[in-house]
């Protein structure tokens, strides 16, 4: 079982400089390497730690070191009209073709009032809401959806078909913080069901099924050969809906993009390389009414749903992005909460590169 | 209790016919009588048989009678930048003014590659479906989403804040049908809930809680003081996730487009105006990849998910669309199935109004 004593509280400063130490030691140039440190430890700020550091050896360094990804990857533009563009990741770390297409996508919207692009022939990115977010420093919305490999069954099967394919939308408001939202479109993560098979107790119905493809309360069944619902969970509470979903953002990451889709993501022919694909943009707000306006609208509608009657037993009303915002605030004055065996790895090896600045 | 007796089937022409016609006789003028009975028809032609014809007294010739709805509304862009434009709906009938907005979405998606409109003082629309299929005349990718009058509590809450709030997008394929997902963003509709409690039958858990916020198996619950939850159901199965799609839908349907949000929809401080704002465009796939290739993938991904293995007690796997186009096919042929009461209703409004064409 795990426990508090096994996570450190640690600067964020100084994880980031080590993380960006070790990929430099992989051969990823200085600028890339503090792209992929900032989205990672900005995902352990908020709180999401199955996209943080955690995977900075399993998926990146390994992955380097196999020859699967491009530690010296150059994305770029392969066609485009107006703000619309199609970019190549040129088998690169998911983090650096991200921010790449999202810088890309406002210099669009700056342009055209849109940008966007379809992205294919990248890698894990980490967390979809770090890509969204950056539109909010120039006053936009911005969107950014991935694909990923299956784990999801489609309403009507039992094999794991589709990703748990996040979606991301992030919008800007006025005196409030923006509401920015970051879902898989599967009902909750596969980690949360190994949390539950660890400590050994039910998932509620709803969170997958079994190898037969009916719903099951038992995680070991979810993980041993069944799969995870979509948002919706079986049939009868509307899991098409979710599927519906995972569908269309599979299609606008890996089919528009000419990357892997379905099955193929993470498994494609050439062996290694991912195919993942993503989409994302960012749309300026004065095309379709007065920013400030908006502003002072997105307050009022935020006071609202904030001001709704509470249910029973809840505390408060929260919108997306606000349990990510409050862990952020804290992690900043507290340093990041990493569990002992991921940074002792991250220590071990950074000290075997001789990167400095390791405690 | 209803009974297939009490439905008869009748042609879709002459139901459009005498549907416009009444509308014509509302000084609805005929060029937008038509759009009308074309939308109204086209969602009970598809089995959606609560956006149809059976709206047209209550929704529209009453809101028209009563001065709610304005019957020769001029829609009008109010500005826009590149692609991207708001349009006020004059406080039209919402067909006539979706299907001007996205005419002119698509028109800026052939000079800049996308267009979308924000759409405020508009009304009732009827299914979003219809507008993103627009798009796929054209080979493009069209996509629809409206707010609507609160049924549904955001998580935390025990009270309907939230519309129902639909999103729609449709893909063009190959030699297969498109892909057409057009759903609510809450679990189920409130007529699901509604059958439910006439046949006097309990609803699964996660469609919807009573006036406390619990969730309920009781439909008489969630009607008499309760809500629908959002798709996902309570907190425990993500519902959280349904809430926050459904409240971005609101943002850039209501906020955005400076119309209603949240509990001001159909209850504005103009007594009548309904305020339901929409969000929709058209996206050309040339400027991601070339079209002819698009297609034959889309196509690969259709068969890839329709060959999924299937679980236990199901016969097939559908894509998004599927149902309504089945039903769309055999409706043309049988003609479209509508309750006898409605149609009497309407018949009787027609001939009173002097309607032609009426048996």
């Amino acid at each position: 079982m795990e426990s508090r004593n096994d996570y450190r509280r640690l600067p964020a400063d100084e994880v980031r400089c080590v993380v960006a130490g070790v990929l430099e030691a992989c051969e990823v140039p200085a600028e890339d390497a503090a792209v992929v440190a900032e989205v990672l430890v900005c995902a352990d700020l908020r709180g999401i730690e199955s996209h943080g550091v955690s995977r900075l050896i399993p998926y990146y360094v390994d992955g380097i070191r196999a020859g699967h990804l491009n530690p010296r990857a150059r994305p770029s533009v392969q066609r485009s009209v107006g703000g619309l563009f199609a970019m190549d990741g040129d088998n690169g770390l998911g983090h650096v073709v991200g921010k790449a297409t999202m810088n890309r996508a406002i210099e669009g919207a700056w342009e055209h009032g849109i940008g966007m692009g379809a992205v294919g022939n990248s890698n894990h990115f980490g967390i979809a809401g770090y890509y969204s977010a950056m539109a909010l420093e120039h006053g936009m919305i911005g969107f950014c959806l991935s694909n990923s490999r299956p784990l999801v069954m489609p309403t009507g099967s039992r094999k794991a078909v589709l990703g748990t394919n996040p979606l991301s939308i992030a919008i800007p408001a006025g005196r409030h913080a923006p509401l920015l939202l970051d879902m898989a479109t599967s009902g909750v993560p596969i980690g949360k069901v190994e949390v539950k098979r660890r400590r050994g107790e039910k998932v509620p119905r709803g969170w997958g099924a079994d190898s037969s493809g009916r719903p099951t309360e038992d995680p070991a069944e979810i993980i041993g050969g069944g799969a995870l619902f979509p948002l919706g969970g079986p049939r009868e509470t509307a899991g098409y809906k979710g599927y519906g979903l995972g569908a269309v953002v599979d299609i606008l990451s890996g089919v528009l993009s000419g990357s892997s889709f379905l099955t193929s993501v993470l498994a494609g022919a050439d062996p290694g390389a991912s195919g993942v694909g993503h989409f994302m943009g960012a749309m300026r707000v004065d095309p379709f009414c007065d920013p400030g306006e908006f502003a002072e609208r997105m307050d009022w509608f935020i006071d609202e749903l904030r001001g709704a009657p509470l249910a029973v037993g809840e505390e408060e009303i929260l919108i997306a992005g606000d349990p990510e915002r409050r862990l952020e605030e804290e992690n900043h004055r507290l340093g990041i909460s990493l569990h002992r065996d991921v940074w002792n790895a991250i220590a071990e090896l950074a000290s075997e590169l001789g990167v400095e600045g390791v405690q």
